[in-house]
């Protein structure tokens, strides 16, 4: 075989950190090189030309260290350049053919100034969210408009009564996208009208997102319709529309609203504890790679499964250094109450946003009431901590 | 609280069929309930507005079946309307938020009529592609253009050579996006070169299919790019993409081209074996709703896990009745070997495409010489069994 030499490589590589089940370490070093092989040249070792594919193209070995019984960490470095530096090729590298093997997580992303030079980021991020709200350190309070079936006119009326109590960020519930008893179009207008009436009185500056969850092809015009109209930023789960999706209303610069990413089809790469990714480079490092300016995650204690570790592990990811790469609002949810507020307080910090969804209406029929309720509950546990 | 009627809902319903970890019928009939809240109304179902929301909107718990030891087989209906006859919205519908719940697994779609109409599905299907083809009967060969590292030139040449030597598919390895060493226009240029010089030698109709791994907004401009050079057909991973992608590439109909799923970051979705998708529903139903004109999926007996059960289980898929939606081609594959081709001629019968990468290199350094070796054995299998 011939000698192949492949141009502009810089030798620059990233690395990523995966967790392997393996019943000893020369078998944790075996399963190591075979994602080495996987996920970048997928050729028989033996038969691939001499040269810079085995030197730099093939994924190289780092570091392999016990982890606990039968598991080992193991650091897997790539050359940049395999990336291609698009998003969607990045997370190929990262994890591609490799998530159709079990006992094998992804636990975090070591990447590096070459790779982060190629996102934009959010936006926006912990400080542009802060400063469009108005609002400079308390926690941020958001709700989702539902349940789904409600006309496009009840649900403005219930973002006018959320607004008006208090709510920083309100935003169409996930199961909210183009049907016929709400439409997009029509629930939009109506809902930024009903949030413009209550600033008008309250004088703050709460902000309508909208979902979007329609086809590629509909993306970009629905978002647009949405700035057109006044809407103050968009909702995106990267699970139905991809995560690149994220990246591409990021980086508009005619758009420029904030993005808030929902955790909607992603469980299934966190859910089953041993294979998949970590909770801190789906929710923190791949988010803010994408350009989500807040991450939507289920809270521990609601009626789903994370663990209170696991949302510190995503609260971490969302402030951990990566160059440019601006910190984003953790936005813990899915069935949390007014009662889980002093020990949220305790967990992220200030710099959260509350997500409150059918807990709200629990206060009673005034959902305004229930949102001035909320705030002062989270203003009084904050300044008592 | 007031009545809510809402408008415009047909009474067609469509099911979903999901397997619950549960310890006994009361706690998965539990189970099953949240489900129909969850993937709904997100909403405390004591406080949901009497009338249609409760009655029509919400998630209906139709059946709950033991199905081993604490599994049991739950079927829920949903109103075609809620998913607004998007895809999107149907997945969302489908598993969105239940996804991030653990031991919670979607066995089947059990769509109708009234949903099947809202989607095109496979332009080509198995008779449209064997017609392309010119291959009326016998299985289809597909292989891969590897390692990532070499030249566009280097690539096109091993085209050239695999067509020459009797390959219906020629596909890029599912890791070659953009990259500065085989960029992907040029690389379009020289693999659609190399296959037309062989297919004039052998008179055959072999298609080049480019993969498109890249940002959202270059997807159709790549693709047409690809159409115009003369490539025969597309590869898209709806794991790197999204699902969506693939939908709107199917239904362009001055593309109208044949399209190739690729399951790179879709594992995670199936590996857990207790909850996430089946692989029924992921690689035959949803692809199918989606358009892709054969699925790639990694055979049992390789290097991943899949079981025999679990292939017949996808290839079953590719052909079960979906109204006017084709029958599409399983194309197993993923450290396959010349070997393995008489008993997967067995299971997938001649309705498949064998797809050999690596493998065939290791026959020797004459890919022309492999390929035919490939194609010779697979028409000898086929007719001594």
């Amino acid at each position: 075989m011939h000698h192949v030499s492949v141009p502009g490589l810089s030798g620059d590589r990233f690395a990523v950190i995966y967790s392997v089940a393996a019943e000893n370490e020369a078998s944790a070093r075996q399963r190591a090189l075979d994602i080495c092989l996987e996920q970048t040249v997928e050729f028989p070792p033996d038969l691939l030309p001499p040269g810079d594919i085995p030197d730099h193209i093939l994924g190289r070995l780092e570091a392999v260290e016990p982890q606990g019984s039968n598991r080992y960490q193991v650091r897997i470095s790539y050359a940049v350049e395999i990336t291609g530096f698009e998003l969607t090729q990045l997370v190929n590298v990262v994890f591609g053919n490799s998530s159709i093997k079990p006992g094998l997580r992804v636990e975090r992303l070591a990447l590096t100034a070459p790779l982060h030079r190629a996102f934009r980021g959010p936006r926006f991020g912990r400080t542009g969210l802060r400063e469009l709200l108005g609002v400079p350190e308390r926690p941020l309070l958001c709700t989702a408009l539902k349940p789904m079936g409600l006309s496009a006119a009840r649900l403005g009326e219930m973002a006018y009564q959320c607004a008006l109590g208090g709510i920083d960020l309100i935003k169409d519930d996930h199961g909210l996208a183009d049907q016929s008893f709400a439409p997009f179009r029509e629930r939009v207008l109506r809902c930024v009208e009903g949030v413009a009436r209550a600033n008008h009185v309250t004088g703050e500056h709460c902000l309508y997102l909208p979902h979007l969850a329609g086809p590629l092809d509909t993306l970009q015009e629905r978002a647009h319709f949405a700035r057109e109209a006044g809407a103050g930023g968009l909702m995106v789960a990267p699970g139905l529309v991809g995560l690149d999706a994220v990246r591409l209303l990021a980086n508009d610069n005619t758009l420029n609203l904030p993005l808030l990413s929902h955790p909607a089809l992603l469980g299934s790469y966190v859910t089953s504890g041993d294979s998949g990714l970590s909770h801190f480079t789906l929710f923190g490092q791949l988010m803010r790679l994408a350009g989500a300016d807040a991450v939507i995650f289920p809270n521990y204690g609601g009626r789903f499964s994370f663990s209170r570790g696991e949302c510190q592990s995503i609260s971490d990811s969302t402030r951990s250094p990566m160059g440019h790469i601006r910190p984003i609002f953790p936005a813990p949810g899915g069935g949390m109450s007014l009662d889980s507020v002093p020990d949220m307080l305790q967990l992220y910090g200030s710099d959260v946003i509350f997500l409150i969804g059918g807990g709200l209406h629990r206060h009673g029929p005034d959902l305004a009431a229930g949102a001035r309720h909320f705030r002062e509950l989270v203003s009084v546990t904050q300044h008592s901590t």
